[in-house]
């Protein structure tokens, strides 16, 4: 019998509006150790890897270990019905082909039931190497998400070249070429020092958003292999 | 000759977009009692009815009832040429084939006359038999309007059932079931006792939703009835 | 060389929002005066004169007269990429096919350089006669573009008239006519005296919109010819 019960109800909300557009159909995986799934994108360019620990959760009852196979716009569906404020609870039984999502709302008037069929999905677990980076940058997720929505409308790839000064963005197209420069800032409470030793090959890139206290989503992208030496210069 | 003048404006154009995407053209009767509206939809599932009393209308001039043809989504199209806090008045002329909407500002600066060319709409009165209802409910339209479109991501038919506790909607689709339940909750200004005594078959459904003091719209469904009568258990 | 320093950069994008759907590649010409642009729309029905006088520049700097074609629309996803409170600096370099724009974040933490292609443009600059007007209408700019959306529902084309009263925009279409009367209205801070003396024929209307303290953008609309002598009565 599994039964996580969320009262932050929002995060699972937006954790799934984050993947949804990236992998359709995914197992997601629950242990002592958490809730958690890991799916390659259908181009294979990106491989997702989300954990939620077991001690995020107001109550974590996962009696064997178990893997449920989700269709991620279905779930987005049914997500969507939560209210921003809801407790959400998971429920499954062993052996059924059901999951169902509870929603609370804070005050208990309303109570709502979403029962999802599960789907067998074929899917083989990834192991993902211990690797030591050779750049961290943290910054604000919303000015990440900024820059890249903006280098999109100019280019179709981004290089991101790291020194001791910052994080340089570039993109190219038909229309022109574009560099952001993003400085180190360490006087507001936001990145940590940005600092790279070497950048003498494009490396996978990870990115990672942490999820309140209690986990994270990351993202593995593949380099892209420029034929133009010229395009990794910069 | 037709002078209905409505300081609070908004409500008009606020019941025309309720409406508009109901039914497409309809006569407004203007008698003594007040501006109503009575239509089928299209596809003869509901029956809209408006009323708007005379004694909610800052200025109510009504010589001889009338019923005036309107398309409404060309009467929608210049409502929302009216300011939110606009004062607007509905002005017929004995015979005339056309009907005025004046606009004012709050402050009198902006003035508009629009013009609509009316309609000749056969519709036949129909007679609502007055019915003692087995069950009342009352919530806030905002909470049903947002039941009713989390369930419409499910499936195409709710089934409404009240008990002593509170009012269950229920849908059921290809990907999932689900079950929302709103109990009662006579703490906050919201609901008068939900109670039901007979829900044996399934009932003609009455919406109906106040407008501020002066009137109402009511929508009545015709009941769905399913070949399986599984789905009308809960 | 040309480098001109904005600091209150949204400005510029406004102003290519508002010039982007009506033109597609202009000229921008640079001189000692100001930062100009002058093009016709593609239908010929309007003429777009621009001037940001070089005084609202925090630097300005233009050797020499210079001449940038530019496709606006590739123009507008650059400067969209500048936040809001960001200073935009205009750079070209003699000889250049391209012009760089520079944006840089009021804390200094994000530089970006957006580099692109200039384009030839041939345009023959038209001369516009200095006209005494017979009618000036000042009023928000707000309001004036909310008078023309409601409108463009009911009519293709607006007559404006002007009074001493005030000005009346009228419309008529399948579904009506539409009159909106602004009357003058000098105790708030907007319009200044709105008369007019004679309104015998059609004029050739020029709506200016200021730019800030630092020029305007006017738009040159030929009028509309209506072979029904009617429809200029009102």
């Amino acid at each position: 019998m599994l039964e996580l019960r969320l009262v932050q109800g929002s995060l699972l909300k937006k954790v799934l509006e984050a993947i949804k557009d990236l992998v359709t159909d995914a197992n997601f995986d629950c242990s002592a150790t958490g809730f958690s799934l890991q799916a390659m994108d259908s181009s294979h360019v990106a491989l997702v890897a989300l954990l939620l620990r077991s001690e995020g959760f107001e109550h974590y009852r996962c009696d064997r270990n178990i893997s449920m196979g989700m269709n991620l716009n279905n779930m987005s569906k049914m997500l969507k019905c939560a209210g921003n404020d809801d407790i959400i609870t998971i429920k499954g039984d062993d052996g059924s082909d059901t999951v169902t999502f509870m929603f609370e709302s804070p005050n208990q008037d309303k109570i709502s039931d979403f029962e999802m069929k599960l789907m067998d999905i074929d899917s083989e677990h990834l192991g993902i190497p211990e690797a030591e980076y050779h750049a961290i940058v943290k910054m604000p997720s919303s000015e990440f998400g900024r820059i890249c929505k903006d280098l999109s409308s100019i280019g179709d790839t981004v290089v991101i070249s790291v020194s001791k000064e910052g994080v340089k963005f570039s993109t190219r197209g038909d229309i022109g070429s574009a560099n952001i420069v993003c400085r180190q800032n360490k006087t507001v409470d936001k990145p940590e020092e940005a600092t790279i030793i070497e950048m003498n090959e494009p490396l996978p890139v990870v990115v990672e958003y942490k999820i309140a206290d209690m986990g994270y989503i990351r993202f593995y992208l593949a380099p892209k292999i420029e034929d133009e030496e010229e395009d990794m210069k910069s």
